[in-house]
């Protein structure tokens, strides 16, 4: 049975804007999380991959959380990304996110040195929970490897559940690969351990055998559509909806993805200030832009209600 | 000509000691700090891959090179490591280490996000040297990609040298491809760039076609055989010292690098505290530590002077 204490549905990866001397945007981007939030997105998973987190300091991300739930953003709906290379930078973060109320916490495990061992990853994990040491803290393991080369392995949930059960509460999967998210379902389903596909287009999948939904990049764009199947995952509409949702993504992934969800937010959100990355990231060029969004209208893709009034 | 203000021969990313409690040690390592320097080493290239640095906070790392500093290492002989995923956090690094008196910075590309053009890494890099804005900073690039999975390609570097000459002044090349040495020492030599090589291994190649010297792990453990090569290059025992040090290196190399270097330093310094190492790393098990001293002692390896009278 799902936890009813627990986020599940779409949760989306909320893209961090900046202004043009490159900081952080508190105002644009409150104003994006309510929009998420209106138009169905259960929750936030702040500071993810897409989020552009991982060129922030520490103290941009406490900043902008606490200013998000100062600016009206439930905490109860937010699952910020906490796991740094350095140990004491997550459990800084892990703190800081327990303190303030947070449904959840969506941890990279340290991704600077490759070929670790399970022991030193357990290790990780195991010490920013001590450290942490707060019941109320609910840890979700973030499994990327496409992009942070350090994976969850499933050895390693199964000790962290033995250790801290109650504590780890989940996990997102965007290896991009069906066989580990079943393998994840056929293990921990029934754990009281919620599995997240990490794309839309395993939602439908993820739901029939177990999972708890997902979270994903295109939900910055396109939340309505993607809960509508969330909701609906059990009737017949549903492979036909799935496919449309997938149809939408597929346009998103021929650019670089950050940039691309930046650029349809400036042109829908009538903001152009939205496009600026942060570095290594660049912005779409001017081609790129042009056939991203002609593709998208071509499909009908909206976001209604973006634009400032 | 080799510029007589920078640093140049054998530099060593000096090994970070943790407390039982994880917290970094700053009286171990100023010992080990000043053993190095005393022992062949003609500068500390502090808070690389080897010194555990990705695992350190922004914080803990400005902290023990102000220790280091006030304990007595000159600054002119450092070379810390700044590059973080967060621009924000390499700024605040670099300015640190220039204010410092530090004789440069080794400067990771941002490592997390992956596939990035070289346009984003040369903004990285570029917004750094504009904000720092301090006609001091000496930048050297860190090409690691086995670990890093983000290199430093030839485009970057030309792109960089004709935009901040004099500020942009050499490489660590940790590829361990000599054919990319090569090409860095063919492209740059002559250009006031100074390429390290990132393994004593290729140390005798790189001083034969043009390079500053080498920056290596085990320079922690062997600093005065590597130095006494560095110094002999051009003498008819060249190849046969290149032989030997090579051989204690491939010794290292059997086992996690980092923990290996502690486990030797461990046991020449009569100090097993040394051992610890920060997750996600472990410390060698009983078994690799008996394999890897036993090797090395039927070497003849030492570290004299190392224990403490």
């Amino acid at each position: 049975m799902p936890n009813p204490q627990r986020l599940r549905g779409v949760l989306s990866p909320a893209v961090t804007p900046f202004g043009s001397d490159l900081s952080p945007d508190p105002e644009r981007y409150l104003r994006h999380c309510k929009w998420l939030l209106a138009n169905g997105c259960s929750g936030l998973a702040v500071f993810g991959t897409n989020s552009e987190a991982n060129s922030l300091s520490a103290d941009e991300r406490m900043v902008l959380l606490e200013q998000l739930i100062q600016g009206g953003v439930p905490p109860e709906k937010l699952m910020p990304g906490t796991g740094c290379c350095a140990l004491t930078d997550s459990v800084r973060l892990t703190s800081h996110a327990v303190s303030c109320g947070c449904a959840g916490v969506l941890m990279l495990p340290p991704f600077y040195y490759k070929d670790v061992p399970v022991e030193g990853l357990y290790r990780s994990f195991s010490e920013v929970v001590e450290r942490v040491g707060d019941s109320r803290l609910r840890l979700y393991l973030y499994h990327i490897p496409p992009v942070s080369q350090v994976g969850i392995p499933i050895a390693l949930i199964e000790r962290l559940l033995k250790a801290y059960p109650g504590t780890v509460a989940g996990l997102k999967d965007s290896s991009g690969d069906w066989n580990n998210t079943r393998a994840l379902l056929e293990a921990f389903a029934k754990s009281d351990f919620d599995v997240f596909a990490g794309s839309e287009v395993f939602l439908l999948a993820n739901m029939r055998n177990g999972g708890a939904g997902c979270i994903t990049a295109t939900g910055n764009v396109a939340p309505g559509p993607i809960d509508a199947l969330y909701r609906a995952w059990q009737s017949p509409q549903a492979d036909a909806m799935h496919n449309g949702i997938a149809a939408t993504r597929a346009v998103f992934q021929k650019y670089p993805m950050i940039s691309a969800l930046k650029a349809a937010i400036a042109h829908w959100g009538k903001d152009p200030g939205w496009c600026t990355v942060r570095p290594p990231l660049t912005e779409l060029n001017p081609a790129q832009t042009r056939a991203l969004l002609e593709e998208l209208a071509v499909r009908g893709f909206d976001m209604p209600g973006l634009a400032r009034a």
